[in-house]
């Protein structure tokens, strides 16, 4: 499907995206990280090598432009000069190029509605002369005064954050082949058991347990940018003061739904206590104990479930060591000083 | 971390979300299928009985309000007749109460931003005195004017799809506790590999592999609402036309800023072949074939890295049955049609 495949290209072999060298990325497109103004005489500042190489400005915020006609061979200079009182003077957004053959703009100075909705309606008629496709406009929340003229120019919300919204517009004709928007939320679970046998687990003072005197294993989300044998080791010390080692992911769940219309994967994790002293979060836990596993096992609402079984045995199974998670092992490389976690089953592939 | 906190609650026991009941749950309030208009006189039209029975009509569109006095205590209907000069008519936004504490507008009905800016005005007013926190508002694309009134009342974006954007605002004092958007887009590739030790394998023709050489597994982006599962399994039919089961999950590895500012999650899977005969997708691919595992592995982008170095060899002790990845499970419950799939050691845990 063009429009899913559109989303897996991207990769740069010079930029330390190694993953994408194996020939298995689903990687797209990073945003450039390039300011661009709209504002008169200011260029783009390319904040990355890469970019400069990669990205060609497109135009000036004020160029001037002449209609085609039987002159249109001469060079631009001599055109202007000889017929001086046919140049027009019109304004283009500044944009770069991206790697798909779209067009990108960020705003970064104020401007009018009715002043955007021209320059804009004049820059697309220049992109789709030049065979452009994709065109972004990312517009910081403070120019939210833009949003309206864009829409009704023909652009639709990509995605938002708190501070600034994605609009995208397609040029050619059919289908667009823009990535889709971030599918997934990314939660963790932490099985965190001491030489008593006991784990460790929370009553939450909010939501749907609140009062039914489930007890859980601590659970959180993984934030944009956190590595998830990162997260559960700070949300179990958030919500319990107990400090954790990740020892690997146990099993993990894929579900729909779950977050507006999203979907999300929760990863459930091995953890290797290293302090014992609980001090349960004020503002969402109820209660924080260390429990005797069999007393969290029997628990109704564990055992009233395939799902609860599965996990309890994997739990047990691990215990008696018969059972191989994925460990995480950190992948580097000469190219880059990124910092990738890889998972897989360490004991198998080393024989142990 | 509070805000992070708020997003783990929301799962409820009698609509199926049965990993909750595991007390593992990741998962945050679903949108509430429920379509509230902002037209005087149209009632919340809840379409689910979950819904009927937890969220509470905050107040109608226009309802006759009147200033508390000595005769508060008085009932409204009476109010109404021995002091009717008092009472002023004032509107304000439908809104569902969501499960912590917070009011959900979703505008259904075009609006003038004037008079949407005030009607938001009082709106807050009422729900400040009602003490709700979180204020939603769901705004379709066509309903764009209103964008801007609600960021100057104070609204942020929180997320955006192509058909709508969903502002947030958070009334009490200090950090707000609303969700944090997705925050990962998930990726999976295909380790396919026939009887006679060939793997499938593509060449791109667009992107930064086009016209490198490099031989690729199948890659692809799993969509929303898809399991990871059948999404290789499409990718490899629609790069190539190859039929395949899904096997297992035999690694993944976490990467960041991957898309604009998103993380991503990517699965590298283990995929039987069920048909031999390769049909490769014109649009986005130049080259596909069955290539002996050797060569593929010999590639220079292969052997160059950490990262290839692992997958192969994850592969090679595959095919020796010396590994074990993660296997898919269908979970079903009494509770709910809804099907998730679990993923985990099954020849571990089973003793196999």
């Amino acid at each position: 499907m063009m429009l899913r495949r559109a989303a897996l290209i991207g990769c740069t072999i010079t930029s330390g995206n190694l993953w994408s060298l194996l020939g298995f990325s689903a990687k797209v497109p990073t945003w450039p990280a390039v300011k661009v103004s709209s504002s008169t005489g200011n260029h783009a500042n390319f904040t990355s090598i890469e970019e400069k190489l990669s990205c060609r400005k497109l135009a000036g915020y004020s160029i001037r432009y002449r209609a085609m006609s039987a002159s249109a061979n001469a060079t631009p200079v001599n055109v202007i000069a000889e017929n001086e009182e046919q140049v027009q003077e019109f304004k283009q957004l500044n944009a770069v190029n991206d790697r798909y053959g779209g067009v990108i703009v960020e705003m970064s100075e104020p401007m009018d509605p009715a002043a955007f909705a021209s320059i804009l309606r004049a820059s697309i008629a220049q992109w789709r002369r030049q065979g452009k496709k994709g065109v972004w406009i990312k517009l910081p929340i403070q120019h939210v005064n833009l949003v309206e003229a864009a829409v009704k120019e023909g652009f639709w919300f990509h995605h938002a954050e708190p501070n600034y919204l994605m609009l995208a517009y397609w040029i050619p004709e059919g289908t667009h082949t823009l990535p889709a928007n971030a599918s997934h939320r990314v939660g963790v679970g932490a099985f965190v058991m001491n030489e008593k046998r006991e784990v460790l687990v929370v009553q939450e003072n909010t939501g749907r347990f609140r009062g039914t005197g489930v007890w859980k294993f601590p659970t959180g989300v993984v934030n944009e940018g956190e590595d998830l044998c990162t997260a559960v080791v700070r949300e179990v010390k958030e919500e319990t003061a107990i400090d954790t080692k990740f020892i690997e992911v146990l099993a993990f769940r894929q579900s729909h739904k779950s977050f507006f219309e999203k979907s999300d994967i929760f990863f459930m994790c091995l953890m290797e206590p290293l302090s014992f002293e609980i001090q349960k979060q004020e503002s969402e836990i109820e209660a924080a104990q260390w429990m005797p596993f069999e007393e969290y096992a029997a628990q109704p609402f564990v055992q009233t479930n395939e799902l609860s079984k599965y996990i309890v045995d994997i739990c047990k199974a691990k215990e008696a060591r018969k059972y191989s998670g994925f460990v995480p092992v950190p992948t580097s490389s000469p190219f880059s000083d990124e910092k990738n976690y890889m998972y897989f089953n360490y004991r198998d592939l080393n024989g142990q």
